[in-house]
C-alpha cells in the first residue's frame, strides 16, 4: 500500500524547487512555427530527465528533434507519457501584461508562453516522479517519455517517427500531454481529439504592388482573388462547400450524446471569457452547443494578410495575398482527402491561381471510454479533486493521438494541470499553482495504481 | 523675348546644387499616413521658398500644415502651383535596394521615397524659378504655392482649407503637382482626375483571439465576417454591388474617346513593368483598355489583416479583422454618396457588425481641353521635348483638383518630371535626372509664356 500522505507532503515541500525548474524551461523560447530555440529547449528537457536517471536520447527528425527517455521500474509494464516542448508564437506581444518568456508568479498563477501548453505538464510529471522516487527509491513500473517539438505546428514529423520507432516506444498505456479541470473545478477525462488539415492559401497577381488609382480598373488584385476563393469554400451558412466533405463524418453515438449531456453548460463561460456575443448556427446552449463544439468539421481562417496594413490610407493594389486556413476533422475524415478535394474544388471554381501549401495535419482518434486504463485514471482523480474525472468523448482541439492509438495500439487518457482560464494559444497564458500540485499528485497516483493493477 | 538658352544653361550648370537640395528634402521622412515628420518637412519646404524671397506661411489645418508662399511679379497675373510634401509609407522595406530615406543617385536616377511623388516636382519648380530670377531679377508674373501635407491620405483637410482661404489663394491658372512623359518619352497633358472614397472596414467578434480547435465550430470568426462582407460588395465579375453605384456615372464623350484613341498602347508596358499576366474583364489592349482604365469606377482592396500572419501554422481564431478599401470615382460620383450607400448595403446584407471608418475622399474633376491656358502648357513642351504635350482627358489616379477647378475656378494643367518607371507608391521610387532638367525648363517656359500671353 502506497503512502500517499508522504507523497503529497513531498510535492508540497518541494513545490518551490519544481516551479523554479518550470521557470527555467518557460524562459527558453521554443516556437516551432518560427523554428526558434528548438534544439536548446530539447536539450534542456533532456537534462531534466537525465537528472532523474532516465536514459535519454535527442532523436532527430526532419523538423524539431524528439526527446525520448525511459527508465525501468519494478513491474514490467510500461506507461508512456506524451508531451511537447514547443509553444505557440507569443504574438500579439503588446497584449501581454508581462513578457511571454519571462515567467512570473502573481495571484497564485505562473504566467509565461507555454507554462500551461505544455511545459507545466512536463515538469509536474517530473515532480510526481521525484515524489515516488523519494518515497520508494525506484519506479513501480517502466516509464517512457516521448516529448516532441512540433505539436503546435501539427506534429508534422511525429507520425513517421512513431512508425519508425514502434519497438522502442512499445508500451501498455499512454498519458496524454494535457488534462485538468473545467470551469466548475471538475477534473475531466478527454478521450478523443479532432483531426486537422492546416494549409496556407496564397496568390500572386503581379511581381510588385501597383498604384490603385492608375491600374485599379484593369489589374487583377491578389487580395480580391483570395477573398473570392475563400468565400467559395464557406459562406455565412457555415457549410463547407468541398464536395463530399461530410461523406465520411461519423455522427456522435448515443453514448457520446449521453456523456456530453452530463457535461456542464459552457455558454456563459465562453461568453464571459472571450467577450463573444452569440454562437454560430443559432446555437445558444445545452447539449446541442456541446455536440456542435466537437462533432462538427470546421474551416477556420486563422489569419490573412495582404497589402498595406498600417495607419491611415495607402492607395496600393497588392500583388500578393495569403491566408492560414485550419480545417478541423471529425472521425473518420482524413487530412489527405481534404487536401485533394480543396485543390479540385478551387480549380473547378476558377481559382487555379490560388496556391495551397500544406502546413500539417492528422486524422481524429478516440479511446474507448470503457478501457480499464481509463478507469484507473478516472478513479485516481477522486482522492485528489474530491470527485472522479468526468468523461468527455471528444474535444475540439487536435493532436497526434492517432499514431499512439492506432499504430502503437495504446489506450490514451488525460491528466494534467490545465483549467479554462489558462489562455493557451493567447496572450497572458498562465497556470494555476494549486492545480499544478493536484496534477502532480494525480500523476503519482496513476503511476502507482496502474503498476499495481491487474491489467 | 526671353533668352531660353541662358535659362537652359543655368539649369544645367546648377543642376548638382538643385539635386543636393532635393536630396535634403527626400531625406526628411514625411509620411502622412503615419503622421511622421510632417511639421519638420513643412518647415524645410518653407525655408526653401523663403530663400527665393517668397513670403511664406505655415498654415495649420486639423491635420498636417499647408505651406503657402507667394511672390509678386512684373505682370499682375497669378500662377498657382499646387504640390504636396507628404509621401507614401515606404513599406515593404525589404524590397528597397537602398533605404527609402537615404537618397542616392545611380544610373542617372535619384532613388528615394517621395523623389518622384512629389518632392522632385517641388524642387524642379524652385530650380526653374532660380533660373528666371538669375536671368531677369524678378518674376514675370505673380506666383503662389500651395504645398499640402496630406495628398497621400486623400487631402482630408485641403477642401476646407481652400474654402476658407479663397481670397488668399485667388489666381488665374494652376499647375498641378505632377506631369511628365509616357513610356514613349512623349510629354502628356493630364486634364482630369478620378475621385476617391477610401475607407477602412473592420469587425470585432471577440475581445481576444481564441483557440481554433476548441471553439472553431461555434464562435464567430472576424476574418470570415470581413471576407463575406467584402465579397458581398464585389464578385469576380468586378461589378460593384452598391445599389445605384453607377447611376451618376458620366460616360466618356466622343471627344474623350478620340483623345484616348490617339494615346499609345499600354498593354505590353503594363505587363512588362508589373509582371501582370492579363487584364480584367477580358480586356486585352487598344482604346477599350484605356477607356476602362480611367472611365470605370473601381473598388480596390489595398490591404487586409487578421490573426496570425507569421511563418508556419498557428491555430488561432481571430477576434478582429480589418481591410483598407479604395473606391475610385468617375465624373459625377460623390464620395459622400458612396459612404451612405456602403453603410446601407452592408446593413441590408446582414453585416451591421462591420464598422466603416472614412479615411478620406474627393470627387472627380476635369479641365476643358480647349482652355487657352492648357494650350500654353501643351505648346511650351515642344521646344523642350521635341513635341507638344499629348492630351489625355482623365487619368486613373485621384487628387484634390475639385476645389481648385470648382471652388477657385482655375484651369488646371500638368507639367512635371515623372515617367512610367518612377515606382511611385512602390519600393524603389525614383526620378530620372534628364527629365528633372526638362521638367524645370518646361516650367520656366510656362511661367514666361503665360505671363506674356493675352489671356
Amino acid at each position: 500500500m502506497v503512502d500517499y500522505t508522504q507523497i503529497k507532503k513531498f510535492l508540497e515541500n518541494r513545490l518551490d524547487d519544481s516551479l523554479a525548474e518550470l521557470s527555467i524551461l518557460c524562459a527558453q523560447p521554443s516556437i516551432a512555427a518560427q523554428n526558434l530555440g528548438m534544439q536548446e529547449c530539447a536539450e534542456l528537457v533532456a537534462e531534466m530527465l537525465e537528472k532523474r536517471d532516465f536514459s535519454i536520447e535527442i532523436m532527430p527528425t526532419d523538423g524539431a528533434p524528439v526527446v525520448y527517455a525511459e527508465r525501468k521500474g519494478r513491474v514490467d509494464k510500461t506507461l508512456l507519457f506524451y508531451n511537447h516542448y514547443d509553444v505557440q508564437p507569443p504574438e500579439p506581444l503588446e497584449e501581454w501584461e508581462t513578457p511571454p518568456f519571462e515567467p512570473v508568479i502573481r495571484d497564485g498563477k505562473m504566467y509565461a508562453r507555454g507554462v500551461s501548453d505544455d511545459k507545466g505538464h512536463i515538469v509536474s510529471r517530473l515532480h510526481a516522479i521525484d515524489a515516488i522516487l523519494a518515497a520508494d527509491g525506484e519506479l513501480p513500473c517502466n516509464i517512457k517519455f516521448v516529448i516532441e517539438g512540433e505539436e503546435e505546428t501539427s506534429s508534422v514529423h511525429l507520425h513517421e517517427f512513431i512508425e519508425d520507432n514502434q519497438e522502442k516506444l512499445a508500451a501498455d498505456a499512454c498519458i496524454w500531454e494535457f488534462g485538468g479541470v473545467d470551469h466548475r473545478e471538475v477534473p475531466i477525462q478527454y478521450l478523443g481529439l479532432r483531426g486537422i488539415c492546416y494549409v496556407e492559401l496564397s496568390v500572386r497577381t503581379a511581381d510588385i504592388d501597383a498604384h490603385s488609382g492608375l491600374v485599379g480598373s484593369i489589374f487583377p488584385n491578389a487580395a480580391w482573388r483570395l477573398i473570392w476563393a475563400l468565400r467559395s469554400i464557406k459562406g455565412t451558412d457555415e457549410i463547407i462547400r468541398l464536395p463530399g466533405h461530410y461523406d465520411d463524418v461519423l455522427p456522435p453515438t448515443e453514448r457520446d450524446r449521453e456523456l456530453l449531456e452530463a457535461m456542464p453548460e459552457v455558454a456563459d463561460d465562453f461568453k464571459d471569457r472571450y467577450g463573444v456575443q452569440s454562437f454560430l448556427k443559432g446555437l445558444t446552449d445545452g447539449v446541442d452547443l456541446r455536440v456542435a463544439e466537437v462533432f462538427e468539421p470546421t474551416c477556420t481562417i486563422c489569419g490573412f494578410t495582404s497589402g498595406y496594413q498600417g495607419e491611415g490610407a495607402k492607395t496600393v493594389l497588392p500583388g500578393f495575398a495569403s491566408a492560414k486556413v485550419d480545417f478541423r476533422l471529425v472521425p473518420n475524415q482524413r487530412p489527405e482527402n481534404v487536401l485533394v478535394s480543396l485543390r479540385n474544388f478551387l480549380d473547378e471554381q476558377g481559382f487555379e491561381d490560388i496556391e495551397i501549401t500544406y502546413l500539417g495535419g492528422e486524422p481524429s482518434a478516440r479511446t474507448d471510454p470503457d478501457d480499464p486504463f481509463v478507469a484507473i485514471v478516472v478513479e485516481t482523480a477522486e482522492p485528489v479533486y474530491g470527485i472522479p474525472q468526468q468523461i468527455t468523448p471528444l474535444i475540439g482541439g487536435s493532436g497526434p493521438n492517432y499514431p499512439f492509438i492506432h499504430t502503437l495500439g495504446l489506450p490514451v487518457a488525460t491528466a494534467g494541470v490545465g483549467y479554462p482560464g489558462s489562455q493557451a494559444h493567447a496572450p497572458n497564458e498562465n497556470m494555476r499553482i494549486d492545480l499544478y500540485l493536484k496534477g502532480a499528485e494525480h500523476i503519482a497516483r496513476i503511476i502507482q495504481e496502474y503498476a499495481a493493477a491487474e491489467i
